[in-house]
């Protein structure tokens, strides 16, 4: 098998994966279906990753990993608008659902969160930093404020309107996050 | 039956209701289980409630139903420590693990979502009014420095840390919470 095509059968794997979790979520999901789903044989799918967490860490990986270019508007509220409407129009979208469900396995296991938590949530961290490095030559933050603090009320506040349902991810709430929240915790003096 | 015996039924039911929420979750409780563990014929159970999305909501009812009395410090940095202490001790908690396995459930059970948030949250509100109604009176906050935005992100930063087990629930992640955001956002100019 040359390497263009190794790549495309993971790649295929992959988005059987995204997509049977979406239709019957994590723990209803089997190596099985993923077989028949991307068109592979159950012993590809097998030798290549032993386990249903082994395989669904691959897919979330494929999904998700990696890190992202910021944002750059020219001001701290642009860009947090910006990151803050794609972060809220992907939970809002097919990935959200994916993802929402994949919180809930991972509450069960350790392995599926750290993969989940690495993914999602650490290879973006240096663009929330990216971020604030460019407000901080504006003046628009103290010099070293950093991101972690920004990273996870945005997050939490993201991820838990999507598992409450108690209000939707829409320009409004996004307005007032940044100026009810984000942007007083940046620029306190 | 008495009033006072049937009382006592509904609390035994309710208990044995989150006893199995923490041992099994929600899918994998089962009616009969409930009324096992809680010495009650099944017809008393069926009559009672005839779905197992009932009886846990009434069981959500009897735990977290019900307004809390505020803490009363004499200042907001104390009466956020000592109320998000108190929050961050029951997410640690049996409550906690319960509580994790029926977000779950609810993202599939709008009923059930409803009825979490009614209890878990709206019922919770009216403390964290009274807490800044307080702290307006010290001239701590600006008049009519609402609490909506305060209870959301107190409740999704406790949330998220306890789903995604990415941090502890400790006193370090209070004081950074309460210094580093809530106090910020509540007294920006």
């Amino acid at each position: 098998m040359t390497t263009a095509t190794r790549a495309d059968r993971r790649a295929a794997i992959c988005e059987a994966v995204f997509e049977l979790l979406g239709e019957v979520g994590y723990d209803r999901m089997t190596m099985d279906a993923v077989a028949a789903r991307a068109r592979a044989s159950k012993a590809t799918i097998y030798r290549g990753w032993p386990s249903k967490p082994e395989l669904v860490m691959e897919a979330i990986e494929h999904r998700f990993g990696g890190s992202m270019e910021p944002p750059d508007t020219g001001s701290l509220r642009g860009d947090l608008l910006a990151q803050l409407g794609a972060v809220c129009a992907a939970a809002e979208g097919a990935d959200g659902a994916v993802f929402t469900g994949l919180l809930t396995a991972a509450t069960h296991n350790a392995e599926l969160a750290e993969c989940l938590f690495r993914c999602a949530y650490s290879t973006k961290h240096s663009m929330y930093e990216a971020m604030l490095r460019r407000a901080e030559l504006r003046g628009e933050v103290a010099p070293g404020t950093t991101a972690e603090l920004l990273h996870e009320v945005l997050h939490a506040m993201v991820t838990s309107r999507r598992m409450w349902q108690n209000g939707p991810l829409d320009r409004a709430f996004v307005e007032r996050l940044i100026d009810g929240v984000l942007i007083p915790m940046l620029t306190r003096s």
